[in-house]
């Protein structure tokens, strides 16, 4: 930390009382890494630097402004949605070429300034950035890129009648992406400690700037699914449903005219991962946002590893569901709008291998919880604004499939006749609830629980502690029981007395053993059944959790490459209306589909560290 | 604190920790209460009772329960607000009151069980439930209560024609209320400790229940918002724009008829308040929420006092004010929609008096903030939820007005003709957007102000740690000027030598002036303007406080009771179309009014607390 930059009156004075006491006449020990000091003390606020702000000040500022640039986009897009009078695409596109300059130039003086004050630079959060989130964001940026020159040529095709800042747009966004994921390999561990306010500006801007991103690629995707879905309903002869195709294609032909197609065809194939590019940029720097200022422990996080052995059984299961659902989306598409039967067999087929899936899932999420329930272990509630955010968006989004799936009960129950596919709707929508309600339960409590090495730690330390201080042995031991299943090896052991297990604060894996033997002898409050005892019981989660991730992966498929049942039901259709219906579905679906994402990334994250 | 629930790992170490340090030979300083110890260390998860659930687990399971049932009932408004083949307000109605019924029979289990076993609801959270807040919430739901009686008399009137759900909601709703006032009035501090996961349940279903019906109230009112406006346009002859009447009147005639005509123009006068009851319900009940399974540290939160002298300018200019807006909101609602003239000439009126009233307070929020740079003193940061949800909700719920702010901005922009009074419009939604920004800044600052008495404390502990370890005097001193100025009474000090100024821990207030004395001597880095210093700078912001407020209270009250030239302006609905803009507005506004309540009842806190 820069004392430079002056620290707040209370750490500051603690500071200075545990110096006092370490001078004193006989020193007491010096504070322990897990002393009940919160890893998230107040930041440095003043002193040195005279000019600047408090942090929450600082933190308010920034965030309104945010908020101020990102209504003012929302409603830009929404002008366009509309066709408002006088705002054109080209408005919203200049708009959002210039956020995105604005971004790039922050960027270069960051990563500038950093080279140049490396010093300034030393602190990192561990949690932020995981290596397979910069990985996943490469890729997902590799195929924005794609995307960009796609959008380049058709700009080239029509460019007799599209505007410029059609041809600037993806040439900037294209920039911007491969600035932006440079900028997030090498900065997104960062804790801004200096310029807090200038930082705290450009950080922001860049968050709601991807925020924009990711909302006109939504914007985007959703008018072309609707317009597919109105062309379907013109092809099956609904009359009663207006369906005025809100068509943007511009109004000249394009040279050559096969290769224009294709390319727009093309564009709405990457959108899905365009979209979900901008959403895990934006995630990754809000984390940075909130970690401006912030002063961490020492405490390194344990670096993760991917271990591919002994999933065979989860990753099979989810592999096939992987490929049955490719196998499912290719059908449906195939077959949905075609014709009034072959709609309804690709509805029931999707709804029963969709109950099927949702199912094994919901299975395989209780065994997880049910796990660890058995085996209770304390866990790590220090701040981490990684995985604070982590879990918000797993709650946040899910709410948005909660909505369309409550839509589709009300409709089923409330609609005067029903066909008979519709029936198989309500058990997939409750089981979507289902199935989202117990796999957050497991993944936030997995993301929740200390890593085993931590544990350890806090175990030796409360040994060292008994040593010291006899009255309070007793008490120690009572919850010793509680840290003594983490790592059950070696259960025969010399019997140590109770209260005597006297070890070196530094004591190594060797003395390890004896310490367990201790609080094995303890009152235990709960033990594993056997078959679920250390690595097997650490197997399984494994494979429950390479099985989930798959199987998230396979439902994240359907609704983002247009297989979506929730417009080709028609009852819901019928029941609120069809705008009514259309708006909740493109306003709830983009959070659905996030959620499958984010819950697949969060189940890597889980898969590595279990 | 219940010792036999169990404490967390950490904090148990900890206390062990300081508990072998006072036994050694020589014992070091017991920990500070200012030391930099989290003020919300982890908290009692197992041990004693094997059965609970972790904390962040029961978290989820519960907020996800809650948000599941608030999806449900959101969806149940829509489809009433959309007129949903099959679902009636009937079934709303009926949703509503189950919901209601359950939170009333875990209000009185809890009520029961914390009367029956005392002991377990020791811990209090001083910062919850605050007595303003509990008074105010008493007033709004009198006013409730007063309405469902009105409802009642409704019901009897069109007996032949409404369902009976229509008779039991207002009924169920008043004994709801009165029940749910002696609830909060008795445990709205309360820091639930045990049964957490039942505990946690009820209230956040309390929550979710008030938010949905706050969402009914918020509904009821916009339709009939809408309604009066869409009267306004058939009066001034539009014929281009969408004008069917949103009627939910009874199709059977109302016995006696004037007396029915009184009572639902009543009920709409009286909407306002109900609605702002409910949310101020559902935050109180959300702190308590937040502090189930707390541990708070035992530094009580100084008792606020009301204190009136000294404010006469703030006061006056805000009674003015608010007289002002009165005759502003009676005449506009007169002129509005009789003629074209008439109604442009009220909104020229209104615009007028809204950009004076917002220049005024916006320079008023930025001298309170000058006053704060100027006198530099740290914050507050340590956690406290109902402070932290007060932030979030100002900048969240200013976000509504911003929107519609910059729809505004973005039709005057972009519309081909413009009437003289809409470029009025213009600098009105500019100030809007400007003054919400400085008036957050001003009410975050002042709410995260370490109280006087605090920093004291600070003060007198780092004295003493001066004493202690000469070493460090130094650091401390620097930081001293720090505080420094907090309060600065009592300059003619005996010279008092840096860094041997020795005081006993239990230092009296006798011995504060000495105290100051050397600090003074320290080189500080501000001092204030002399006109600015101890009383009279907080004879300032007691008068900038109290202005606000007064304007605040103002402000809410031209949107809560019709005065709205968001629709009546007309400019937005011919850019956006007439659908569009009035679903934003409709979304968007009740946010909007939301915020002034809630930023009028933070600015009472700040007065009370400067």
């Amino acid at each position: 930390m820069l004392e430079g930059l002056g620290s707040p009156a209370s750490s500051r004075a603690a500071a200075s009382t545990s110096v006092a006491g370490s001078l004193g006449p006989a020193a007491c020990p010096p504070p322990s890494p897990s002393a009940p000091r919160s890893p998230e003390s107040p930041v440095p606020r003043r002193g040195g630097v005279r000019a600047s702000v408090p942090q929450k000040l600082a933190e308010t500022l920034s965030s309104q402004y945010g908020l101020i640039v990102f209504v003012a986009g929302l409603l830009l897009l929404l002008a366009w949605a509309v066709h408002a009078a006088g705002v054109g695409k080209s408005d919203l596109l200049c708009f959002l070429t210039a956020l995105m300059l604005l971004q790039l130039l922050w960027m270069l003086w960051y990563v500038g300034r950093s080279s140049a004050h490396r010093r300034l630079f030393r602190l990192k959060d561990t949690h932020a950035g995981a290596g397979w989130l910069r990985g996943s964001i490469t890729l997902f940026a590799v195929i924005t890129i794609i995307l960009g020159c796609l959008k380049i040529g058709y700009f080239i095709g029509f460019s007799e009648c599209l505007s410029a800042t059609e041809g600037v747009f993806p040439v900037m966004h294209a920039v911007h992406t491969l600035l932006q994921v440079y900028f997030l390999w090498g900065h997104a561990k960062d804790i801004i400690q200096s310029f807090k306010t200038l930082e705290r500006f450009g950080v922001i801007h860049s968050v709601f700037t991807n925020l924009l991103l990711w909302a006109n690629g939504v914007l985007n995707e959703s008018k072309h699914q609707l317009n597919e879905h109105k062309e379907r309903l013109i092809t099956l002869g609904f009359g009663n449903i207006t369906t005025v195709l809100d068509d943007h294609t511009p109004q000249c032909n394009c040279t050559p005219p096969t290769l224009c197609t294709a390319i727009s065809h093309g564009i709405y194939y990457l959108y899905p991962f365009n979209i979900e590019y901008q959403i895990l940029a934006s995630t990754m720097l809000y984390v940075l946002w909130k970690n401006i200022g912030r002063k961490v422990d020492s405490h390194q996080h344990q670096k993760m590893q991917f271990k591919s052995d002994g999933v065979t059984v989860g990753a099979v299961l989810g592999l096939t569901a992987l490929a049955a659902t490719i196998a499912v989306v290719v059908v449906y598409l195939i077959h949905i709008g075609r014709s009034k039967t072959k709609s309804e067999s690709a509805l029931i087929m999707f709804y029963l291998y969709a109950i099927t899936l949702l199912m094994l899932m919901g299975a395989a999420g209780l065994a997880g919880i049910r796990i660890y329930r058995i085996e209770e272990k304390s866990l790590d509630e220090s701040k981490n604004p990684a995985r604070k955010l982590d879990s918000d968006l797993l709650v946040g989004t899910a709410s948005g499939s909660w909505l369309i799936s409550w839509g589709s009960i009300l409709a089923i129950l409330c609609a005067e006749d029903h066909p008979r596919y519709t029936w198989y709707n309500l058990p997939y929508s409750i089981l979507v609830m289902a199935e989202k309600y117990i796999q957050n339960l497991f993944i936030i409590e997995s993301i929740h629980r200390e890593p085993e090495k931590l544990s350890e730690d806090i175990r030796t330390l409360r040994v060292v502690t008994v040593c010291n201080g006899k009255p309070v042995a007793s008490s120690c031991l009572k919850s010793g029981g509680v840290a003594g299943d983490v790592a059950p090896r070696g259960r025969d052991m010399p019997p140590a007395a109770k209260g005597n297990v006297c070890m070196r604060e530094d004591c190594g894996k060797e003395e390890e053993k004896q310490e367990e033997s201790s609080w094995g002898g303890s009152p235990s409050p709960v033990r594993l059944p056997r078959f679920l005892q250390g690595n097997a019981k650490r197997k399984v989660l494994r494979n429950i959790a390479a099985f989930l991730f798959l199987c998230n992966i396979s439902l994240w498929i359907p609704p983002a490459f247009g297989c979506r049942p929730e417009y080709d039901n028609g009852l819901e259709e019928i029941v609120f209306g069809f705008e009514p219906w259309i708006i909740v579905v493109n306003l709830a679906m983009p959070f659905s589909i996030f959620y499958r994402m984010h819950a697949a990334a969060s189940l890597f994250e889980v898969y590595c560290n279990i």
